[in-house]
């Protein structure tokens, strides 16, 4: 056997998510609906698909490793330098390394009970000790979040805004205040995966002197590219340069960064999709709502519906959605696991869910 | 500042690679021919590059982190089981995650000098101690390295065959004797990125029930497809899957996949590539010669060209040919910086290239 280092060798074998596809196999039947997994069925921008399309065969190139077309792009859409983003393989990659970049063997990390699993998978991949704190009122809560980076000295925080499970929103003065008591010496890492569907007057401005926060973006949810893997960081300029000790530095792939230009420049469709999302995620609290069940505010592209009882009940209701053929998931913690969360979708796939969530819920009470 | 660890705060910010990109920045032109990196100039698999637009708008999906079809239709293609394959972006990415599965603080490695550079980033980056061991006629020495591994106790030792940058080539004997050399508890890293263009029958069996190699193939080589970030690894079930604790399971892009499935299926295509090559190698030889040089001989995209002076001199002719709009790059360390390589092109590519390096020659000369 190979001579794994202590840390790997202690690993388990485990992926944070399994895929739709991994089910579809199990149950040797495809999802009718794919509403798990906060995709944008309202798909790219035509203009990101074409430019993919177009790039295609100019695929036997490798991509600029500088990502310096794409970098200044989005430095100009932003507001900031170009020194001030750093391009990756999806947030995923990036969390990957940022967490390399802070955490050694036994370093206490921060984050919430039943925030986003990836990031704990890296943290545990590199030998952090993960501290979580419990969401209050199905919100994050910055003021736990603090206490604890003070309390075991942490070097980084995760914070999700909007947040991913339960699809809650911190304005821009609560996220002030959560930046401005971040220790000198620790980082938090605000991740803002679903900031386009946020109110945009509530989001904090970019504030690239200040060292103790890096802000994560991505082309996977609002422009719908989940498939590229294209995402971006932004911050301080010594911290965006400490990526390119550790990064993949051809990494992102060629057609994903013809794609993010062309998605960048087309605002008109993000904001159709964005008011589609809108409308959506209306239908879909009416549907619960119709249901006897209760749906949480959102800021995102999903809703995240509370079943009114416990956790067994909520897992049964998902199971049955997944067995009759809409992917779904939902919450992994207490007390949020009473929940289940379903992604923004077409009109179609609503009237699905309509039709086969009362069943669904049936089929649970009498599990 | 966050508190990087120690040693992230060690490395230096660097590249393996100065892309062409940078360098056209740099000069405010674009180069007028792409000989430098070992790109396909022949392209990707028409079909594959149709496979990829057509995914383009299904981009809005993850892609299955299983990559479940690519792994099963590669495991056909090799006569093994998709148990014995991980997908991953690129062999850069592989590298990096086997990298960090075997190598811990002062974790003795073994390379060859002048070998694949990302390798030795991956090696730096999580703390490894490089052991390199020169190259023996151009060639890699398989015995210095398995006698380096010896007397280093390392776990890890890198070979690639068909070797870059020198395009030298051991046969299956050879290799079958250094596989069979590895220490138990060690393991061979056998990147055969080139394999397409080597003799086939010359190739050593894949045998996956040895734990003591892991073998590295890619699709940015003869299937043109450098820009998708697409490879794969094919070794004993229990390393493939120690991959699955440290992959970013998400991390392999949707298009790319889809334009590996078409591009395997397309070996008609490969053959042309692999045919394209060998003319285009044959003519780069022969321009070699026509101006006094000694050209490699090659199982490879490339022709590596014996300046026959010293580094000085090659870099120099390196200098020249990028001034006047051809991209190429040379050998990093002594002795093999004595050389040039150019990769294979197009006729148009090559006519340029029989203009362009005779004044280089005579501008270097006289520099």
């Amino acid at each position: 056997m190979p001579r794994y280092t202590p840390l790997v060798e202690s690993l388990p074998s485990t992926v944070p998510f399994v895929g739709p596809e991994t089910q579809e196999r199990a149950r040797k039947a495809d999802f009718k609906a794919r509403l798990g997994a906060n995709e944008c069925v309202f798909g790219p921008s035509p203009r990101a698909a074409a430019a993919m399309a177009s790039a295609a065969l100019d695929v036997w190139q490798y991509a600029d490793p500088e990502n310096y077309d794409l970098k200044h792009v989005l430095a100009k859409h932003h507001g900031v330098a170009a020194e001030n983003i750093v391009v990756g393989e999806g947030i995923d990659g990036l969390l990957g390394l940022l967490v390399r970049m802070l955490v050694a063997q036994d370093t206490p990390i921060v984050t919430s009970l039943g925030a986003y699993p990836t990031f704990n998978f890296h943290v545990s991949g590199f030998g952090g000790k993960l501290v979580t704190v419990p969401y209050r009122d199905d919100c994050e809560d910055p003021d736990a979040i603090i206490a604890a980076v003070h309390e075991h000295n942490s070097p980084l925080a995760y914070f999700a805004n909007p947040d991913n499970p339960m699809g809650s929103f911190h304005g821009k003065d609560v996220i002030s205040n959560l930046i401005n008591n971040v220790p000198h010496g620790s980082l938090l890492c605000l991740d803002e995966a679903y900031c386009e569907f946020a109110p945009q007057e509530e989001l904090l401005p970019l504030d690239v002197s200040n060292e103790r926060v890096i802000r994560f973006r991505t082309f996977s949810k609002a422009y719908g590219m989940a498939g590229a893997r294209v995402a971006y960081g932004i911050g301080h300029v010594d911290l965006i340069d400490a990526f390119n000790k550790v990064r993949n530095h051809f990494g992102v792939n060629r057609l994903a960064q013809a794609g993010a230009l062309a998605a960048l420049a087309d605002q008109e469709w993000l904001r159709h999709v964005v008011e589609s999302v809108r409308t959506s995620n209306a239908r879909i609290a009416e549907i619960a709502l119709e249901n006897g069940l209760d749906p949480l505010e959102t800021h995102t592209n999903f809703v995240t519906i509370d079943c009114l009882r416990d956790s067994d009940f909520a897992k049964r209701v998902v199971a049955e959605l997944v067995a009759q053929g809409i992917f779904v998931r939902m919450p992994f913690v207490e007390p949020q696991n009473r929940c289940i969360r379903i992604s923004s979708a077409t009109d179609e796939d609503l009237e699905l869910l309509a039709e086969i969530l009362p069943k669904a819920l049936s089929a649970a009470q009498s599990g």
